[in-house]
Parts: structure tokens; sequence; C-alpha cells
């Protein structure tokens, strides 16, 4: 695309979750959403009528019109795709937190734009507060995609592969690995006829207590005061449950081992 | 304490976060907090000042002449304090999750009265939102304890002391767990020059969406697709980190279990 012009049209490769929140969000924007391509044709049809746009019949004739091309393919696939992709001066950007900028340097403009926040077809997300984290392999597209993510976001960083990668790491440790602990929880609860309900202002109130307390200081419970009495009896009471056991007794040797030695 | 009135006055032995969390919405509803004991007597000062309330100078001279008496020590402590205080008609709970009501079957007149939350000095929190767990030795006295919480909270409910252990444990969960996770990635990030502040949208996403989503199905990630690939180079990622390793692969192997066997 053209040096000077910003992104006025975008097109996606991929119908799932991130594709539907970016689009949408994109289209409240201003920008148009052209054109849509996905091996699950239900998902593309969805998506198509949702964003008014047109479905391209197989990666070979995506027309690749728009200033950028967005896939939200699975990881593996990414390198695949932007091979099949015909020749275009669309920027073809990647949303995987764990890939490489580097897989798409087969394109001429190409670049990542990666949003740090769980998706999901029940939830609305406030976009303007998800973070981007932008890359590029030249100044000028990487300045189109900031000035694009900002129509999104206020919270817009450059960011290298190696740190996406990072924060991709971390994001699974504090998103999946909590959302385990919510999970186990409610299936001791709902295994002793306990309503799940009764954790989720600790739930909440625990994510909201780190916007003001360093994680560090915001520990709280037996490992971090070291009260073996109560580590032993909630152990025993995981007794019938020998996989919550391991995980309760590793986190809590660590923790205790964080603030105790 | 006589059958049909209700409790008016209220006294503390312990002066830390959770006696001062207590003590100042009780005081806001309208109760009189009456007088405080802690072997912490900075802790003691600060309370009796917060709450113009008196100081005792020892258990043993605590008056007891309030309506009840909220035992806020260490879960160990209990037993003791309980037999230490003077003979009155004060019922005497205690604010222990894991601690057996039974412990305080010394007295004539106790119970539980368990608020389901973390409390910390940096943060208010919203009391009329925090579960009660309430439990006594006599009808009576359980009607008192539960009038009495709901001058406090909309989410009051009869616990018995086994449920109440199994939410204990469960809180220590979706708390201590939840946050240690938080504190990984903080000292990761930290270690790699990347602001911690990135993660707090989705910390916060992840605890608003189990609202709307049950724990099974919001679950998203590596593990959750059984993306190989990815955990591998996670894995490899936190070879500096052999503690954090351990974790990942466990929690890693438990979510792939639980989706793919």
């Amino acid at each position: 695309m053209k040096s000077s012009k910003s992104i006025e049209t975008v097109s996606f490769v991929g119908s799932g979750n991130v594709a539907t929140h970016l689009a949408v969000a994109l289209k409240g924007a201003g920008v148009e959403v052209a054109e849509v391509f996905s091996e699950n044709t239900e998902n593309a049809k969805t998506f198509a009528i949702k964003l008014q746009c047109s479905i391209a019949e197989s990666i070979q004739n995506f027309k690749m019109t728009s200033d950028l091309t967005i896939l939200t393919v699975p990881d593996s696939k990414i390198v695949e795709v932007s091979k099949l992709l015909p020749d275009s001066d669309s920027i073809v950007v990647h949303t995987s937190g764990i890939t490489d900028i580097s897989v798409l340097n087969g394109r001429e403009h190409y670049g990542v734009f990666y949003p740090l926040q769980t998706f999901s077809k029940e939830r609305k997300v406030d976009i303007s507060e998800v973070p981007f984290c932008i890359e590029a392999n030249n100044e000028n597209d990487f300045n189109l995609l900031m000035e694009l993510a900002f129509k999104l976001s206020n919270n817009v960083k450059k960011v290298s592969s190696d740190q996406r990668k990072l924060l991709h790491l971390t994001a699974v440790m504090v998103n999946n690995f909590s959302n385990h602990m919510y999970h186990l929880a409610q299936e001791i609860l709902e295994n002793n006829n306990i309503d799940f309900d009764f954790l989720l202002p600790l739930i909440q109130e625990t994510a909201l207590k780190i916007n003001d307390v360093h994680p560090a200081k915001a520990q709280t419970g037996p490992a971090r005061r070291k009260d073996n009495s109560t580590i032993k009896e909630h152990l025993k009471m995981l007794n019938e449950f020998p996989e919550y056991q391991e995980i309760y007794k590793l986190l809590s040797e660590q923790i205790m081992k964080k603030y105790h030695e």
C-alpha cells in the first residue's frame, strides 16, 4: 500500500472469536471490513452477514485489495496461509502471541497486530482497554498499524517478538492457570453441593486488588503465613482429588519459599 | 445475652485487617464497637482510636459486656483465647475459615462469623457484597448473628463447619494461587523489563468472565486446545525458572487431561 494514506479497509483470514471481536471494533471505528475467508464456511457466512463483507471461496481467490489483511488462523497455519495468499500491497499481519514476526517474511509488507485479551462469544470486551502489541517489517507500515490500533484502544505499544512471547507466556499463567483454579474450586464445591457463586466476590476482589497492590504484597493465606496445620488439613481434604492435592502442595511450597526462605 | 433483643454492641479480640474492616462496617451500620484487646498493643491503639472504643489491658481483664465478642486472632490461638476470656453472656464467635465451631464449646454462647473475602490495609472492600458464613450453637444466637450479618451484607448464609472448610480450601485456590500466578508473571516480565501493567486488563477480564461463563467453558489457551508446540516453546522460555516450569507443566497437563481425555 502507498506510504502516506492510513489503513481504511481490512480483510480477515479466519472468522473465529478474535476475528469477530476485531472486525466489529474496526467497523465501529469507521474502518471498512471488505472480505473474509475461513475454512469453516459456516463461521465465514456468519461473519460475512454480521460484518456485511464478501466471502472468498478459497484462499487463492482472496482478493487482497484491502489495505490490511489480518490472519487469525491457528498459529501452525500462519506460514502456509501467508504463502497461499495472492501477491499484493496489502500489509499482512498475524494476531498470535507466540509466533515470531519473521514467519511472514515471504510477504512484502507484514507485521503483528496482537490484542492481549481473552475473547469469547459469550462476553463483550471493552476493546478500548485492550493492550495491542504492534510490530512491522518497516517503519511506514508500523506507523500505519499503530494509528489503526489507536482507533480501537488507548493502550497500544511497540512490542518485539521476544517481548510478545513473554507476554503470551505470562498471559497463559494469569489467565488459563487462574481459570483452572476457578474450575477446580467449582468442581470441589459442586461435588459437595455448595454453590460456586459464593466465591465470585473473592475472585473479583483478588483480580481488582492488584490494580492497587503489588502481587507480592497482595498475597495472603496459609502458605503466606506458613500455617502448616491449615495446609495439612487442606491436603487431607483433597485426599479424594489426588491431582488437585499435587497442585495445592506444589503451589503452597513455592509461596512459602518466596516468603520464608 | 437475652433471647429477644438484637446485637447492639460488639467487642473485638484481635485488631488486624479483618477486625478493622468488620468493626468499621459494623459501626457504619449503627452497631456500637465497645472494646478491643490485642497482643499487638500498637495495632490495638490504632484500632481504638479509629473506632473510639476502650482497650483491655489483658485478655483476663476484657470486660465482656458486649452482646457479641468477635475473635480475629490466629486460628491456633482461638481455643486458648476463648478459655482465657471471662465468663459472660456475650456470644463468642471466631472468623476463621478452617476452624470448627466446636473449638468454642467451652463457652455458653458461641458461633462462627466468617466473611469470605480477602482484606488488606491498602483497599476498601465493598462489604455489602461479601458472603458471610454463619453458624451458632443454638437457634436464638444463630438468628441474632444472621440479623447482624444482614446489616452488613446482602449475601449471608447458614454454612456448616464442614462446608465452610471447603469454601476456605477453594478460596485459597482462587485467591492465593491465582495471586501467585500474578506474582510469577510479574517476576518474569520484570526480569525482562516488560511492564506488568500490560497484563492487568487480561487479569480483570479473566475474573469478570466467570460471572457469565462457567469456568469449564471459559478456559482457552494452548493446553485447552492441546497446542503442544506452544507449550513446548513456553517451557523452553522457562528454562531459567525451573520452579515455574514445574508449575507450567503440571497445570498444562491437568488442563489437557480435562479436555482431551
